[in-house]
């Protein structure tokens, strides 16, 4: 492995922290027409789809009770205890982001407030293909089921004999999820849009996926359904100074890099020979891999910078906007405050990335592709709308009227000023 | 007036929850040009489209702080004082969104949380036109302030002199905004999402427009950069029953319906001589209006409903999901429980909309033609990112790290485990 960047002008930088192509509007069209099939006939068109795409050919599209209910007697032990531990860290983490009603009263007589009231239906989509990620249902359905929302559908490719992993259907036992379907892909994204002979269409579509998914997802939200966000390839930067553990890092890097051939992997440390030994303990590790292949791809997309100034070196983090952050250094808790572009940033030594994607509390949904100089994860306000409330009385608006009427004339509004005018008439003349 | 519905079935809703159409796809064309040359030509191409739609062709395309400290000086007294009691509402509602890092122990040894960090640079845009909306750059720069945003960009079209309303500028001045730019319309969208010679890219832009300004905000956050949300003509929905006002319904659904021809209101009324008395108000009122052509086009969008059954009133109301919603009854408070869907919500006889446009603390900017059933109006959470943190410790890594290899390795995910693997045999090794 070589190309390590040492100190890079800012000039340098555009090109540093722009991520790998991946053409997408190739696929528009494809995925249009997938959209419009399923739209005009339903349930057929993805099943149609699934055994053309993912080769599986359920007979019932829907998970059934049953087999909702038998996933915990099938799971395997350790598996279970453990999928359990992580939801109640999510869950205790998410529950803290409820926001209580907080009635303010501006002026004598007018009370404002602001009430978080759920998403009534949302979709969530749960990948599938070479492996069934039930660590993304507990990360979607928690927050969901916190906020409150109605209808929660599932969609997630079965496999080839027409079953949903027992993982995932034992996440949806615990959490109380009772919708499942067997969609994957760009049809089961226009199924939850647009709703099918038996799919409920669903007001806002949340998950990650493939760039076939990613591309509906896109096309669905132009077409004014609501999405959580568009998840490019998954990223990692590490910060790296004399007190991080080099082989901690290089493990960190790896396990980035395993998520596929277009993951990214950015390490920025404060000395090249950090960097070397991290290098040293990448080749080390990276042989035991059964995913080696991906990884060493992934590798190829890598960005390894020295900067020696600590000031430049989260000035280009913040530039890069990571979706996750290892600060490895034993001093990452004031560093960290130097963070103002980042997804879900990890501190210190002992905390690896992986803890954040399964089990820590926090949420592993998370933007990518610079998405997160203006987006946050995904988190209980992904599933809620926060709406405004006001009641004036007649005190309160003699409070506020002439503000409001001398405001709305200034702004050519004469019907806007006319409802303050006519209530204020109507009190002076004591006929209210 | 006519065309009052009666109880209608719930399959007619689809057809009544329509807004009016207005075709934008025709715009794209026309639109991506503009942006395209701004792109290219920068401060000049936005001078001369301010010159070809706006017929005005200032010099200097920023304001000088002179012309934003002689404001002060320049401004009518009452609209001073008036300006100030809102923004001191405004800043008082807003000021309690601001989310508190809470620091979360999910297990011993792990402490998560959540941080709100701003969005570093923003573009709000002021739209002039027929009149310099300045309560507009009240609502969007008073969030932007509370939440910390570094670079505050304001757009708006200068006047036929090539000057900048002074209301604005006062706005400007008491916000202490510096940078405000004399451009309108789609090109002034251009500038902020590209940059030009003089105008810095910006992370995210706000602000509602006419239909070209729109559609370059979709334009630009198809290419990827962040918006407040895409407006669409302002809409009001009344729910009246016997302890309304009709005089006062009618002087607010007119109020909406001066904004603009594509306007709409909605009356939901428990009996249909409810509407007979507001109609007769509206007959009264309006004639007195000097907009009332502009709200006699609008009307003509009006839907006049009764709906006896107060479920179903709602339920209507609920899946229209209007961007106003004004309870008009004196037992409003309890039935604002019913409320899952609005932008923002209007309790009893002394709530006019107008206060809340101009004044009474909450924010103007909302979700229209429907999208209140996912989005939130533009709040402090608008301008800001909430990036999640975590820091483990030696203990923490021990009590979880069982949790997280099962997992890892239930998904196939190798790597991940042995980031995890890795730390915990340093540590059994004590060699940490």
């Amino acid at each position: 492995m070589s190309g390590i960047i040492i100190n890079p002008l800012r000039s340098e930088w555009p090109e540093l922290i722009k991520r790998p192509q991946i053409s997408s509007k190739d696929l528009d069209a494809t995925i249009l027409e997938i959209i419009n099939t399923v739209k005009e006939s339903g349930d057929e068109a993805v099943k149609e789809y699934s055994r053309k795409f993912h080769d599986f050919a359920p007979e019932n599209l829907w998970v059934t009770e049953d087999e909702i209910a038998s996933s915990v007697k099938k799971i395997d032990k350790d598996l279970k205890k453990a999928i359990l531990v992580a939801k109640r860290n999510i869950e205790k983490f998410h529950k803290r982001q409820v926001e209580k009603v907080k009635k303010i009263e501006t002026l004598k007589g007018i009370v404002c407030w602001r009430k978080s009231v759920p998403v009534e239906k949302v979709g969530l989509y749960v990948p599938g293909g070479s492996a069934p990620l039930f660590s993304t249902l507990l990360m979607l359905a928690i927050p969901a089921k916190i906020a409150g929302c109605n209808t929660i559908t599932v969609t997630t490719p079965a496999n080839k004999s027409g079953d949903v992993d027992v993982a995932i259907l034992f996440v949806a036992n615990i959490l109380g999820l009772k919708n499942i379907y067997k969609g994957g892909g760009a049809q089961a994204i226009a199924a939850l849009a647009y709703g099918t002979q038996t799919v409920e269409k669903v007001d806002k579509i949340f998950g990650p996926g493939n760039q076939y998914v990613t591309c509906a997802k896109k096309l669905i939200n132009i077409d004014g359904v609501a999405i959580d966000m568009l998840a490019g390839p998954s990223e990692l930067a590490v910060y790296a100074d004399d007190t991080c553990v080099p082989e901690f890092v290089a493990a960190d890097l790896l396990s980035q890099a395993e998520h596929g051939p277009d993951s990214q992997v950015v390490l920025v440390a404060v000395k090249e020979q950090i960097i070397d030994k991290v290098i040293q303990q990448i080749d080390a590790q990276l042989p035991l891999l059964p995913r080696a292949e991906i990884v060493e791809k992934s590798l190829l997309n890598r960005r390894f910078l020295v900067i020696e100034n600590e000031d430049q070196a989260f000035d280009f983090l913040n530039a890069y906007a990571p979706e996750h952050l290892i600060i490895a250094s034993e001093n990452a808790e004031p560093l960290s405050e130097r963070v103002r572009n980042a997804g879900s940033v990890f501190l210190g030594n002992f905390s690896p990335e992986s803890a954040g994607d399964y089990a820590s509390g926090t949420n592993h949904s998370l933007p990518t592709n610079g998405l997160a100089k203006t987006f946050s994860g995904v988190s209980v306000d992904s599933f809620v709308k926060k709406i405004t409330f006001q009641k004036i009385d007649n005190k309160g608006i003699k409070n506020i009227g002439k503000t409001v009427e001398t405001m709305a004339a200034a702004e050519g509004l004469s019907a806007h000023k006319n409802a303050v005018s006519i209530r204020l008439k109507k009190i002076r003349d004591g006929k209210i």
